[in-house]
């Protein structure tokens, strides 16, 4: 697998930039967009994540040798275009909301600020990086805020495609869980990693007693047992009388949790392990972990529900184009006009309202006709600017990369959650939480 | 990004390595197998796709030092593991199914031996690329039914995460895509590209027919032409004018498909543009393609309902230990007995049963208690062998790997797609239409 990610990208987007080269509209000024039309499934606010993963990858974005020669021998662009993507960098002006910030209909999440050669060919990546991790971010939330201050495990990379699965752990951990299974999210990003055995372990010994005992040898008494690969109360019996009743956990892993989790509680309790902790983790979802509530469980783990976004594996935004310099040099707002995916040309900054006592109120947009942004409208005590400058004429700001990228990512969606109002936080279908409103003004 | 794979894994199968180095238990002989409880998303038959993607990570499947840095950096393992680790290259032999293959219920899909320790820690891989490219193909066969002997693209890589991108864009062409918007998928596996332009090409000039123009100048009259982005009417007439009635196709993108299609075939005749074809691409999916089957419609561009699984992201296989040798030698199948999720242990050879004319009655298993393989058992006029040798002793078959297995398994899939029953081809809910049936026999 090559490390360039130049052709992680819809042919159309080389196809017109061949032309634009041709007609020389190629190196007209355009300001490009990535917003969503509507949140995911009917939820209330979505989660923006994946734009640090996307700064990385952009600087991966460049056609070596093997990429050109692709394009040369498949006649995908001419030998002009392929000369012009030999110097390819991006160089313009990337402005966008922080990672791990709330989204609404119509938030203007990248604004994308360059030529029209070097913004249109990054369609594709900005929009599969986005799209992917802001539903898993989502979805995540929404769980994060079930679980409450019990600890919530991502565990489903393996329902997701194995690269895939490293960014929806990172999105994960972003909006709120606390672990992951994925040793690559750990040594890529930061994220704590977690697991302790499968059934297979207890499978590969010839008794349940063997494998128990083998693996508090080998992790201590403080690990958690799978006690349920032939008989949950015999499997309970067995880790307390081989670990003793200072067994960190038990996991559960199938039947119906509310019912079994109060059952073993009352079984560890009698055992005198009252202080051995309860996982579960069978295909669980928000619902389910809002379902348990009430039950004895003390840690959850999820896995197919949040690395496919619950029900909305994809946020479904878009990157259009708002602005573009006219052949005479001044800026055009431009938009497509077709009824069902209209949208509103020109230069946007938003910002959210706030009460008095912090809840937030109110998505608010201003919209420029030209390609200046209009700072100034920000200056208000009511608001909260949402958009921070990530690529400065081609240079990223590494604050919002690597590592410490997604802890401060992660820091700041605990912390704008909190602005949300309470009806935000229902896990029923309704509309966004927060009414988006538009004012237009003259840049 | 590193090129191991080795890290694609769930932090448990490294715990349990661990313990089972300690206790000796690592070096049992065992099968491990992956299979599908149930099919996706009520389908009546699976696709089996990623098979060939599996074979090409797995000789990634390595711990350079970068990853046994960060595994000995963070305790997961002990240093004894770690060594193990440094060496570690898989030597053992996996059969399964060809990739294009259908599947049942139960199909054994991959069939795994070596010892525990090698075998174990490839769970979490091998199933996400099975899960995520099956459910991929399973949807992708149903659109591809639908169409008919209509050309079908996939467009949808900006609704998916990059790099799963290109996994669906290889495994909707397994399932009868004819080709993808993605060039990395072109590069990488061979799948042939297409695309013309967006939009943002249209706003991009100071009018449609500027536009037009320049794509009719670089791309000849034979492209295609997006007509929707003010007004389609308009927009048809204006590159009839331009292009001439031998301009190839035009492309619609919006709007309630089945009407816009007539209107706009019946003005494109009326200018005389007889040839010139139709391209529709705006939130397709199995059933809308189904509805447009009486539509003047020539070709289908899907996006991201194929490469979300169509409702069905994830095909939700599992890998489960189901023979290991006891500490006798002997051979032991092993299952994990919990009501809801139960397994059914021993090593399995499968074939299909098929009537006089060729049509598929049964999924039929063989289940051996022991290691060896039953291969007498298939040895039935009626029968097909389902499964082949994909790697032996640690040495993959290059057969299945690379874009000639991405071709070969598109020409199986659309051989044996012919054996399915009538019914098996509806498109809605229901059970699988072939009945998996057992048969225990002593190895």
């Amino acid at each position: 697998m090559s490390t360039s990610t130049a052709l992680l990208t819809d042919r159309y987007e080389l196809t017109m930039l061949d032309a634009a080269l041709r007609d020389g509209t190629a190196h007209r000024r355009c300001v490009f967009e990535l917003f969503g039309r509507r949140l995911p499934g009917g939820r209330r606010f979505g989660v923006v994540a994946g734009t640090g993963r996307l700064l990385g990858l952009l600087r991966d974005f460049r056609f070596d040798e093997a990429e050109l020669a692709f394009l040369r021998d498949h006649a995908v662009v001419s030998p002009e275009t392929v000369r012009f993507l030999e110097g390819y960098r991006f160089s313009g002006t990337i402005t966008g909301y922080r990672e791990g910030e709330l989204y609404f209909p119509g938030s203007p999440i990248l604004t994308v600020e360059g030529s029209f050669a070097e913004a249109v060919i990054l369609e594709t990546l900005a929009l599969s990086v986005l799209n992917h991790d802001s539903a898993i971010a989502t979805a995540a939330a929404r769980m994060s805020i079930a679980a409450g201050d019990r600890p919530l495990a991502e565990m489903g990379s393996r329902r997701a495609a194995e690269r895939s699965a490293v960014a929806a752990a990172r999105a994960a951990y972003i909006a709120g869980f606390s672990a992951t299974s994925n040793l690559e999210a750990g040594r890529e990003w930061g994220v704590p990693t977690m697991g302790t055995a499968a059934h297979a372990w207890t499978l590969l010994h010839d008794t349940e007693e063997d494998a128990f005992r083998s693996q508090i040898a080998a992790l201590g008494t403080d690990t958690t047992l799978l006690v349920d690969t032939y008989d949950i109360r015999e499997g309970v019996a067995t880790a307390i009388r081989v670990a003793g009743t200072e067994l960190g956990g038990v996991r559960l892993d199938s039947g119906d949790l509310p019912t079994v989790a109060a059952s073993v509680r009352a079984q560890l309790d009698e055992l005198g392990a009252t202080g051995t902790k309860i996982t579960v983790t069978s295909d669980l979802d928000e619902f389910a972990i809002a379902a348990l509530a009430a039950s004895p469980v003390d840690a959850y783990g999820v896995g197919t529900s949040v690395v496919t976004g619950s029900g909305s594996p994809t946020a479904g935004m878009v990157y259009k184009l708002v602005a573009r310099q006219a052949s005479d040099g001044s800026w055009v707002p431009v938009a497509k006009a077709s009824a069902s995916k209209a949208s509103i040309g020109g230069r946007k900054t938003a910002f959210r309202t706030r009460s008095a006592n912090g809840v937030a109120t109110a998505e608010h947009v201003v919209v420029a006709d030209g390609f200046e942004q209009p700072t100034a409208a920000v200056d208000r005590p009511d608001a909260r600017a949402l958009q921070v400058v990530l690529v400065q004429d081609g240079q990223t700001d590494a604050a919002y990369e690597g590592p410490a990228g997604v802890a401060s990512a992660r820091e700041h969606h605990l912390t704008v959650r909190e602005e949300l109002p309470i009806a935000a936080l229902a896990l029923s279908k309704a509309d966004p939480a927060l009414p988006t409103t538009y004012e237009d003004i003259e840049a």
